[in-house]
């Protein structure tokens, strides 16, 4: 079984016995996390392909493995000799998964997936467009677990509380705004998997997952108490005390199955469908389920004035700690030492560290030089990264969870002579940037329209980027969280709408194959703008503090109104981060800070 | 049964009499027109209130009328005396019908709808909502039809063909392409009871709803034959011969129950969910239903050259039918003469008459002077409308039905002495009108994301409105079509997205409560712009042609771009306009087209 190939003929065998003509792995855990603790990699152990989205499915003649465009070079790469095709998802000749299987199965086929892993709704589409050809969809069996016999353990870290004066609202207010929520929507019962929501709700964190501080757990909740469902052991014995004080009672993690089943018959259970799955509400088949956004969802996208406070602070830290590294960067480059991306990633990730209230990276670092910085999701690895030499742009995206908030920021900064293309690019996304930093909207706008006030300073010049310009983000939680989204290609549902308090991120970016790649990102917060006759109108503080580097920039291709806005933030950020640097960082951030 | 009170009796004694709890009357047809043909005004004739959008549900001990905030104020006072609850749609405070259904009825009750005017996909709302409270949804009874004596036959205008060089697409490549797109959906049958769809699909008009050129009539397509159904007697013989010889048959307009019912038993039907009644279907439960948007609606959004050229022409026609306009209207005021609201509609309507190619008004003139203009939907009726005098601003939105196009333009002129307020108001209109005109975006971006482009700004100035910013225009057809809609407000669905040949309108306003109004509206064509690296990108042409008023103009709060489009507009407005006007026309034109 060392082999993909190995694997998958084992998988074949196992479908053969059991009388299954199909399995699909997708990459999913119970809790629907964007990042899998080992035991749930079922996709990566099958293919070999370990790319962060992507899903497999094998029949008895056939293994495809769809991904999205960001993945195509690599999983081609990582599939060789693997005998599993590449199905370019999202290609205009490739159809996707689902009407691959409705066209490939046959009448009376049946295929399995884990209903552990699949979302509820995810669940609702196969199914419908599976029973129109006749296949059934069986969700009970776990075909590739059966055949994966050195399965890594589930990550059993201890689960710790988030303090004031980090933790800025209590667990029982959190409680009573989320049971609120739950009347509202007529539900006695609310089930949450998504651990995120968990962690914020009860203000405790964990360490089950890479860069996201969360704990591997279900709560199932009603008016009066909580069951947490998590792995004996984890909660320290005063911890689960002071739960206890707050009507949560700890549940052994395995336990939720029977807690669902014992509901009444006339239980109502809230539950959000893509955050919640199948496999884990098949336990409760007796119960009324009422489809919603998880009300944490929208709570905690909103941060109070306690948590921007400790955001702007942890923002200012994460700055200091990126002068530390900048300064250290460009000396070297001074000095020809050899500097490779992963030197960036090492420096810059010790830098973060020595700062107070660090805790772990939000995210693998990105550091692209050149054509690496063209790939959006690149991350350098020790078999294959580049030196940074000679002329050109470096691409650097990074960012720390701190107690007191979670930072994610991205810069380019030259390298040797940047070309006169690569400044009139980095000038135009730097428009792109200060455009929606500027912007000024009603209370409750789509999120997802504001993307293209972003775009409009590319889009008049011919030039696009193929990522979304901004996601949420957590307080010292989830790197990436909803619900709001800037990006032309999302969705305008009704929850989707800007509030004040949403702490969301800026990313404008433009990348020439095999050249060079640009982001600019800052976090932006929303804030009270304006009151008038027409309504209460938001705009967007921006609370990452870092020089934008302005060798690059073009000054003739801006406006008065964008130099304005640039050296009024350059010299906010001197004031914010001078008392935390000194040295060499402290020079670095007066040349950094100077005005256009 | 002279009042609505005598009318709402007479109905809740039918209720009683049938064994119903609750009757809703939504303001729809079998259709689902924007016009409603008489006979088919149930609501208007129930409750009195003869606004274009509202709905009415009555039952033994409540009346109450569900309306949006642009009728309140008519509601209000139309609804006076009639025992009616007003019920403020969109208010905080006021539930939905569903709910508030929901919320009021019991279980057992059963509450009607007349099926035949209620679409698919709200009858499966209303049946979910319904079913879950455990109230049944009754769609096969008519019980206000059963109460009305006199209600008016249906209209019986003839049928014509539309014919080139106006029409530029004939039967069979518009059959071919939808018939190409049933068979990608995989449905032998498709159903349309969409009349502009049904008119573009043959290239026939007709005169049986107010503005729009469409005929009451289905279509029910397979691979071979379309059964046409419309009142006998409406197409002339030899359109029918000439019909046939395309494979168009004519059927009795109430044939169509029985050919549904007579489909195959594993037949399969596509329908637009909007665009077909539940009442219709509900003739062929035996078939398999597939959901999709109607290919018509796509097609016949994108505009082919010819008719563009067309488009041009009746655009050209237009404007200078409001040269003539507003020259007769600058003298009329010049000389101190009596000019009213009214008159203006009659004026203006006169001039466009006297163009080549006029058919119709495309819809009813809004013509408001000061507060009149702060009601987007105002409607100076003989019994109430103002004179124009004093000082202020005038609005006037208008549009005709050319056999070559469509038009709706809207303009605001100056009355006497305007405002230091109004003319920055209207300068700040002015700058969200060219901020889209001028837009560059990738072929297929989201129509609603360009509305933030547009309302940019206003919002930035704490100004905003509250109606979309462009609709979809039909080519002598409605004018108001889909599938794209430049609203922030509205959705973003896979076939929204903006294409080139696509016809909007760009129409940004600002509406001060009993004060003034403002907005200006061209239509604007979507062109190919660019093709890049990134992609290839659109932008507008406008295509309206009539000067923009430079009077109410703040020449210093534009920028050098926005008045180089103003004068580049106006250049090319004098230079189409200028052969097709003569005398005080041409004067005005001439005028009116200086540089500003």
């Amino acid at each position: 079984m060392a082999t993909p190939a190995d694997r998958i003929a084992a998988l074949r065998g196992q479908l053969a016995l059991t009388g299954l003509q199909a399995c699909l792995a997708p990459t999913a855990d119970p809790h629907l996390s964007e990042y899998l603790p080992a035991h749930w990699a079922v996709r990566e152990w099958l293919s070999g392909f370990d790319g962060s989205a992507g899903s497999l499915l094998v029949t008895a003649d056939f293994a495809g493995l769809w991904t999205d465009s960001r993945y195509w070079a690599q999983a081609q790469s990582q599939l060789q000799g693997s005998g599993i095709t590449l199905m370019r998802a999202g290609a205009a000749d490739v159809p996707d998964m689902l009407d691959w299987a409705i066209g490939h199965l046959h009448q009376g086929d049946r295929l399995a997936v884990d209903g552990r892993v699949l979302d509820r709704a995810a669940a609702g589409r196969w199914r419908a467009g599976l029973d129109a050809a006749g296949v059934s969809l069986v969700l009970d069996r776990d075909p590739i677990g059966a055949v994966w016999a050195d399965r890594p353990a589930l990550p059993s870290a201890a689960v710790f509380e988030h303090l004031p004066p980090h933790a800025c609202r209590s667990r029982a207010d959190n409680l009573a705004a989320v049971r609120h929520a739950m009347q509202a929507h007529g539900a006695d019962h609310h089930l949450l998997s998504s651990l995120d929501d968990i962690a914020w709700l009860l203000n405790l964190r964990g360490a089950d997952v890479d860069y996201n501080p969360v704990f591997l757990a279900h709560a199932l909740l009603d008016a009066h108490q909580v069951r947490l469902y998590v792995a004996p052991g984890k909660v320290p014995a005063d911890l689960a005390a002071r739960l206890a004080a707050d009507g949560i009672g700890l549940r052994d993690y395995t336990a939720l199955a029977d807690d669902l089943a014992a509901l009444a018959l006339n239980a109502t259970l809230l539950v959000d469908p893509v955050r919640v799955t199948a496999g884990t509400l098949s336990h409760a088949p007796q119960v009324h389920v009422i489809e919603a956004i998880n009300p944490s969802q929208l709570l905690k996208s909103v941060k109070n004035a306690a948590e921007a406070d400790n955001i702007r602070q942890a923002m200012a830290q994460d700055g200091a700690a990126l002068c530390e590294f900048f300064a250290w960067f460009e000396s070297a480059q001074s000095a020809g030492d050899r500097v490779t991306e992963i030197d960036v990633d090492t420096r810059l990730s010790a830098a973060r560290a020595r700062r107070p209230g660090f805790v772990s990276l939000s995210f693998s670092t990105i550091a692209g030089f050149n054509a690496n910085g063209a790939m959006p999701h690149y991350r350098a690895t020790e078999s294959s990264h580049a030196e940074i030499q000679g002329d050109g742009l470096l691409l650097i995206d990074s960012g720390g969870q701190y107690l007191g908030g979670t930072t994610d920021i991205t810069r380019v900064v030259p390298v040797g002579t940047p070309s006169a293309a690569q400044r009139a690019d980095y000038t135009a996304v730097l428009q792109a940037h200060i455009a929606l930093a500027r912007a000024q909207f009603p209370v409750d706008t789509a999120s997802s329209v504001l993307d293209a006030v972003a775009r409009m300073p590319l889009w008049r010049r011919g030039l696009d980027y193929g990522h979304g310009t901004g996601h949420g983000v957590g307080y010292f939680l989830n790197v990436h969280e909803g619900p709001q989204s800037i990006s032309v290609r999302g969705h305008m549902r009704a929850h989707q709408g800007m509030q004040a308090g949403m702490l969301t991120s800026n990313e404008p970016g433009l990348y020439r194959d095999g050249k060079w790649g640009i982001r600019i990102e800052n976090l932006v917060l929303a804030v009270p703008a304006a009151q008038t006759a027409f309504g209460s109108f938001l705009g967007f503080e921006t609370v990452t503090m870092c020089p934008i580097d302005t060798r690059c920039v073009v000054r003739e291709l801006l406006s008065a109104d964008e130099i304005n806005w640039l050296d009024g933030y350059h010299r906010q950020v001197r004031e914010r981060l001078l008392p935390l640097v000194d040295g060499a960082a402290r020079d670095w951030l007066l040349a950094r800070t100077e005005p256009l």
